[in-house]
């Protein structure tokens, strides 16, 4: 008991927001700690290293275009797109939080995904004969995935941490992550071609649970900074529609060669279109007038791609995408509705981005149609061969039936929470230490506090002493 | 005359902008029909269902790579954002429109493309075998081809109309556009890969002759709407660009694998170049300074993709596509110059967009340049096979002549003028209807109308007070 | 001295600013040119023309996906992105010159890109056997290439030439550098995949001498205007996203087929993210708070994937990558920092958009480090065929050894170098004689000039009296 009040009292001391020293430590140290574990363990693989030319004669190749390169490069970009114009825009919405919204998310991204190799290579890509990771297109598209939900968690807590708590969170969720996906993927086998569980579940579960544990009974004091003006929220539109136009290259970034990614591709699409109309629909029944909020156009229409993530790649149907889709964009409006402001009042968690209906929910329930697709799936509608290749029952896998193949998805989803909750409770503790630079409760939200801002016309001094000037005269 | 007469007194009933019921009616009503039709009538084509990997082998494919995914994802993509954020931006440039512009554009394509997957589908892609519509990535790439045509009609009434009319609008646009898309590229066999007629003269006069049907005598009461700030027109920047870039991708979308993509994408990129030129040039020479006018620069420039849509995939020559794009850059902005101020006072059309000059005329243009680049062509020039190729001689049309195929392509031009003005006539009696919650007179082109707004900092209650103090007290 | 002297008073006449009649007739005389040009030289290449289908036959080409656009497309679509909106946003930055930030970048770049295409065809694509110019998607990737070396010379002028100036600036630009591109890619047979030295290197330092001959003394009568508010940098910080997004196509777009393209991606993908977090940290570190500066996330951040370019598609290895981007993201903070002010305060040389720390210094070492990879390559690392094949160590040059190509690549850098600095101080002088119609001192960085303003909503006249009215009331 005493031990935990002294924790507190600790984490309560008065607010120190110079990260002059902090920040830059942290940035070098770790950037150094990089080059010297890419230098020890991360090496081209064979399609991207010169040998390739050897190797495709080896392997009877008979064309470049065969490289991986060429079946996913499209593809990654429109993530890369996703990551760094997607999240960092759709977080700008806040009047004064823009830059903290767009610049911190491109630091936690451009750090997170070199971790991301590192981590993510120990688990599924060492070499056994030279010990090394060997990276190529596919490790950019999943570094960037890994990347994406500590972007997620950011979402829950932004405007309420410094640059160096974002960092820490990041290196602590990309870790979890690694850790995750290979439970999940390995070795209980369970498939998430879009990351509904792993990404999105995770990343959300463990913003929330970090948002908990970093809780401001004062944050009123901030009250007025939270929310929009006009030009912010158009802004904020700029990501929304980069994400939503971008989801189903997302989707299918992983999906097998072929019909997987292209069958990812056309569900992911059908689902968020279903999406719009459903957010929408809500979002206009919620007002006495039938006026639209920006806040759910901006968020719950996206809900659709993340929910159809883990099933993009089977065989869903078109209308099954639709269903998703349709579904989800009424709970996700719901959500901005009813569950957050509950959540912040009686759970004492507060959502800024509101990711619990973004992301939580629709990858609660992507986890689930996941479960339900994989163990309704047969032969008749996917044939030997595709059952065998959608699912992967080769190896030491080749005698699983599609049900057990639906139990190994929910123990995934169930992974996912776990890793999500507890991760981001334990990584909450540690970034309530009074050491991380981050603003007391009345200066969140505010870019002043990390950024030198730019003298606004409005504000500008001479401009107001013209103007008293000019009413002296009036007077 | 006295059904006319009551038609119209019923029409001039004072108006109602409460959607609360209309339109989230609308929205779910139309969702779950298209889930049901979906069920229905639409599956996996062979190259998206789980037995590609059997269909490759019968069909003795080498490779996944031969996957049309993989020819035709990237330009897809494209597509998609010019969809989305590229009609979504562009018409973000009024000063309080913003919210309407980026999101009832994202509502209508939302729906839209969805209602084209069927119509398209019942036309073009119905398997005889089992009675269903086979989609995969062509198909999504016509359904946003469709969408992009009502979008087009969207620019007329901008500002003037209600979402609910607007899902009006776009389910007959999209009806009408499949119905005249079928009867040009298959009965009469035109050809139009970027859609000059089909997509963009069919959208530009069906938008004009609604706005003609939903006259306002009284607009003058808005007008002070009508206009920019300088950050709105930065943000309808994004569109324009977005559009000029991607076009190569849009005419090349659904073209010939191999050299016919290729060669529309070369025809495209030349044309808009010469566009940018001539749209500058025409707007200094307008102004007694030789200042620029942003509306020329955000609209005519795209005036050479349209324009080249029709011929793009054929042996245009890349002077040829110069020569276009210098002569609609000229036109397209004397457009916006003379002809719309024109068109609204004489022929009582308002256009907010000025599609007159972006889509109309260079569409028509381009199905004219279609033609004679069609009836010009010779076996010196394409070849034998790249004729037959090119202009699909093949089948029941194995005998055609290039000159032939000339007029074809008139035909299909006068086919798609005839749905747009006629469509557009019937739609917009039908949108008179005083049910649909268009704004009054005196509340067009302003976001309060529909859109819960954000306290703009400078209007804000508390600053003003707090002015008024300080003021007070210097007084 | 006399004929140096009376030149200066010449340019030292008052200035006009009408652009009326220069604007109209530079777009106009330039485009009959380029139609004229083109009609006789420019033609489609095999895989772009219909005899493609005949083409493929007697090479013995399997399927149209080895047509060079299916490898090519993509990265020309994301570098055609980051002329357009890269460049062109991320000069938006200034409170009132992000018109012609876009605005001029746009026509620029319309008009570079064909010269261009004229310019590289002859010395790169003449056919000897007809004296045609054969252009494919290489081509206008390459084009792109050329005009950007001139945005990037945009940048140091950014708001202080009027648009005729660009365009003369463009035309002698676009010249130089295919001159450059020849004599360092062909003659001396120097590597640049990405272009540090070739676009780069030369780019800056083209932009820096007119610069420095342009150098107004008494600009500081504009000095109010250098400056952001808010929402520029937020447009600003769109520009580089695209920029830093889309880099590693600008550095693969033109490698070989395979694994070059696909390791100059990942080579520059990396270093990419290390120079995100070094320029945080110098920037955190240079102010007295530890707050960041949105100048050096903007701009600093990129040095990265300027500085790998040469070297991308060597075998760099990833932690060679991230130390060049550790290196660059530093230098570059550091030189926006102490470079900038002081190559304005003793150099004369005012560089508005800092281009001499994003791209001349990253540039120069892109180029060294290029010279020191292909000078340290060996068969150990590159296996015999790909060292020869990464080289291009054939035909008359098949005897060339590493050590040897790592001169080659330093002649390439002095090469880009004296083009960039000499040829800028010819069309420097150029550029001040009085007839292009700039703006004055006290009118610089405005868009005032050569734009049509919209009247702002908080400057209205409406507006104000409306407020002087409620003001006498109050008093």
């Amino acid at each position: 008991m005493g031990c935990i009040q002294s924790f507190r009292q600790c984490c309560d001391r008065p607010k120190n927001t110079n990260v002059r020293i902090s920040l830059p430590a942290v940035c070098f140290v770790w950037q150094i700690a990089m080059i010297i574990l890419f230098g020890i363990f991360i090496r081209y693989n064979e399609e991207s290293d010169t040998h390739w030319i050897e190797h495709k004669t080896s392997n009877n190749i008979s064309s470049n275009i065969e490289n991986d390169f060429y079946f996913r490069y499209p593809s990654f970009q429109d993530v890369h797109v996703m990551i760094f114009v997607g999240f960092g825009f759709l977080m700008t919405f806040l009047k004064r939080y823009s830059f903290g919204a767009v610049g911190f998310n491109f630091l936690i991204a451009g750090f997170g995904l070199q971790w991301a190799l590192l981590m993510q290579g120990w688990f599924h890509s060492l070499d056994p004969m030279d010990g090394k990771i060997k990276i190529g297109v596919e490790s950019m598209i999943n570094a960037d995935f890994c990347v994406a939900s500590c972007l997620i968690a950011y979402g829950a807590v932004l405007g309420k941490v410094s640059p160096v708590q974002l960092m820490v969170m990041t290196l602590f969720g990309v870790t979890l992550y690694a850790v995750e996906e290979y439970i999940i993927l390995s070795l209980i086998h369970a498939r998430d071609a879009g990351g509904s569980m792993v990404i999105h579940t995770f990343g959300a579960y463990y913003g929330l649970s970090i948002s908990w544990m970093l809780y401001r009974p004062n944050l009123d004091q901030s009250k007025h900074r939270i929310g929009s003006v006009y030009h912010s929220d158009v802004f904020a539109m700029i990501g929304t529609l980069f994400l939503w136009m971008f989801w189903p290259s997302f989707n299918s970034a992983i999906s097998d060669h072929g019909d997987g990614q292209h069958r990812a591709a056309i569900n992911t699409y059908l689902s968020l279109a279903a999406t719009v109309l459903t957010s929408i629909a809500i979002s206009s029944l919620s007002q006495k007038t039938g006026k639209l909020d920006m806040v759910h156009i901006q968020n719950a229409t996206l809900a659709g791609g993340v929910a159809v993530g883990t099933a993009a790649e089977f065989m869903l149907m078109p209308y099954g995408s639709l269903i998703v889709g349709f579904c989800c964009g009424i709970i996700s409006t719901l959500g901005y509705i009813y569950i957050t402001p509950f959540m912040e009042k009686y759970l004492k968690i507060h959502d800024t981005c509101g990711i619990h209906n973004l992301h939580a929910m629709p990858g609660v329930i992507g986890g689930i149609v996941g479960a339900i697709t994989a163990a309704a799936a047969s032969k008749d509608v996917y044939g030997t061969e595709g059952l065998a290749n959608t699912f992967d029952f080769m190896g030491k896998w080749k005698d699983m039936m599609p049900t057990q193949q639906g139990g190994h998805q929910a123990a995934g989803l169930c992974v996912a929470l776990c890793f999500g909750i507890g991760g981001g409770i334990i990584v909450g503790c540690i970034l309530r230490l009074p050491i991380w630079g981050d603003a007391p409760d009345n200066s969140c939200f505010d870019d002043d506090i990390y950024w030198e801002l730019p003298e606004d016309e409005e504000n500008n001094p001479p401009t107001v002493e013209y103007n008293n000037h000019m009413r002296s005269n009036a007077v």
